[in-house]
């Protein structure tokens, strides 16, 4: 689906956030080492019919924005001050969007406006928006209410209930051609500015838009309070989840051994796609996997491990999120002296790579010289890998479970 | 705060949950080991002043909410069948309530209705709603309006949008006297019961009750969503992450290291609690912490570790939540040869303890014999003890982890 006129995101991120019981205004919470804007970001970034993104950010904030936009290397942004209001800060974007030194190709067509605490928003949808709003000059994402809405008598007792089908909740995303919001900016009082939120009221009152409404998904809910951050932390953790490779190297057993993990880690849920190393065309994995589990026969070395670490490393994806990389180490059980080398090692290792936020653990299974023996371990193995893949727990890296 | 007058509350939970995207409905999903529906029974049991609560669940699920009911030890509960409509089950609920065998004083004064997807309600809040119910004859919880509600045309335009401080979302616990709820549900029509969501409406007008509204805390939202699963049950684990307590034993260095951790896990804002042991009146924090870290410098046994494990199981704390126990093992690096036996001893018991619902985990900490250097290995105790006290993971149970 290409969106063949030119199109802008305004991303008014200036809120304080009280609401979440945080210090730091909600957009600016980490979860997975990363802000939740950068998320949001990221989003639009990917759309490449998005032109550029202008996110408005309270004075005080500009040089931490500025700085999240370096660090995770974000494009088409452009970060301006917002206003004391949602409104003027919505305002200062839809501006800074229509300035002279712009050539007149250049200025969008149509102008979203969304929410920096909104992070799921899906590309589908911003394209429904974006054409409904070039059709009709407005449109605005809908959700069904949640609950019964009722007007109260000035004394806080039920004065009635409305009918629950007739009305919506008014959500983000939002559109609109650059004339409307522009002209309504323009034309809007004082007081709308001052006290109003609806930008599709002002395109209503002042432009005489009805926008049209399209229901959006439930993923385009809003991160208000604390234990949205954490739902938010798990929609992220849930989606990595589903991605891992498992390497078995070309050597016999490996092979053999991947029928057996497919099985052990399919019995909870998990898919693994299987490839001896990343070598030539499985390169590719290293920007499809976020997580890469390392069979190994060999007493010796994390040799394999390093190599992983070295590609993942120059991809740059662990910018974006943690990937994970877990040793699985089929031993011999005369092996047992090697365990404090081994130990040391990829402690040493799992803190190197920690530093470029890739996450590193060890799982030993014993009696590899016995294929029934390390078969029953295989339940085990899954458990804790799968364990440790949903959690991207940082304080356990470097550790060599035993399974 | 006491309540002078008999209060039953009435829990349907018959719903689908369609919204989660799950199959199970979702007040039967689990976290921690335990349905949503358990928590929210939980919560209304241990208010004193509440007689009894009638679950009203679909019939295809009544043998599971009775083994619910006897898993998880739940008192004062009567599980009955509901009807096809919320508004169906809930008359159920109340008709149960006023059953002939129940004596005159043995009838509810006020009825409290709640979701049972609402498992965070404090008990201030609903002695507000019982009060008011008394006094006015109907109360209800509300929470101020989220989003901008705006009434479409039929066309799917915006017709006009609501002003947002007028409105009130209406939510979950309402409040009735028992006559009022009883003659509502009475006098009112199938077309009602059929379509109609609202009960704090049908006392409005089949009784002329004007519903007191109470606006409530956020705590008061519903599970809605597979998001809202997860941000549950990140707030049941950081409840339970608040209360940790150190035990050092009567030796000195044992309790010397009180001091050193203390400090560690204080820089993580986590406050431990220090104590030598659980003996005589220290018994009481078996009731009151949900985590306790057994600091160690004897090589030779986990046997303070088994002391704590049945002192818990003797509670019956863990019924309710999985209680941590972590073993943290100061070492001398003379001990390294040990750690083969020490490995198997903490993975067996900390297999028996699972089947109880304690999960226990082990620490290491090398070069006991020198002060300084296990002292820098603190942080990293706190660092890793913290971690596996916040994300409580049953994977991982039994392991001995290196500082
Ligand atoms: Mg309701
Ligand atoms: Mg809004």
């Amino acid at each position: 689906r290409i969106v063949d006129f030119p199109v802008s995101v305004v991303l008014p991120a200036g809120g304080t956030g009280e609401r979440t019981g945080l210090q730091t205004p909600k957009q600016f919470c980490s979860f997975l080492g990363r802000p939740l804007i950068s998320f949001t970001i990221q989003t639009f970034e990917r759309v490449s019919w998005i032109q550029n993104i202008v996110v408005v950010v309270a004075k005080e904030n500009m040089d931490m924005m500025m700085d999240i936009i370096q660090r995770f290397q974000h494009k088409k942004v452009q970060v301006i001050p917002g206003g004391s209001t949602r409104h003027r800060s919505i305002c200062n974007g839809v501006m800074a969007l229509g300035e002279e030194e712009r050539s007149a190709d250049d200025k969008p067509k149509v102008v979203i406006v969304h929410d920096a605490v909104r992070p799921f928003v899906e590309e589908d949808f911003l394209h429904k928006i974006a054409v409904a709003a070039k059709e009709q000059g407005a449109a605005g994402a809908t959700r069904p209410l949640v609950s019964t809405v009722i007007a109260t008598t000035s004394e806080g007792y039920l004065d009635h209930s409305l009918e629950r089908a007739k009305y919506r909740a008014s959500e983000m995303p939002q559109g609109f051609t650059y004339d409307v919001i522009y002209q309504a900016y323009q034309r809007c009082t004082e007081s709308d500015l001052e006290f109003g939120t609806e930008c599709l009221h002002l395109a209503l009152q002042y432009c005489g838009t009805n926008a049209k409404l399209i229901e959006g998904p439930p993923t385009l809910w809003k991160v208000t309070y604390k234990r949205d951050l954490a739902a938010a932390e798990s929609i992220i953790k849930e989606m990595l989840s589903q991605s891992t490779c498992l390497l078995t190297g070309e050597s016999t057993p490996g092979v053999r051994s991947a029928d057996v993990f497919q099985k052990a880690f399919g019995a909870l849920d998990m898919k693994l796609d299987v490839i001896p190393d990343l070598m030539g065309d499985n390169a590719r994995y290293l920007l499809k996997a976020w997580n890469f589990i390392q069979v190994s026969f060999h007493s010796s070395c994390l040799s394999e491990v390093e190599d992983i670490l070295v590609a993942l490393d120059a991809t740059n994806q662990a910018l974006l999120h943690p990937p994970i990389v877990i040793w699985v180490h089929l031993k011999r059980t005369d092996e047992k002296s090697m365990a404090l080398a081994e130990s040391a090692t990829i402690m040493n290792l799992a803190s190197t790579a920690k530093l470029r936020n890739i996450l590193l653990y060890g799982i030993e299974v014993h009696g590899s010289e016995d294929t029934d023996r390390w078969e029953r371990s295989a339940p085990k193995v899954a458990e804790m890998a799968s364990a440790l893949i949903r959690d991207r727990n940082p304080a356990l890296v470097g550790q060599l479970l035993q399974a």
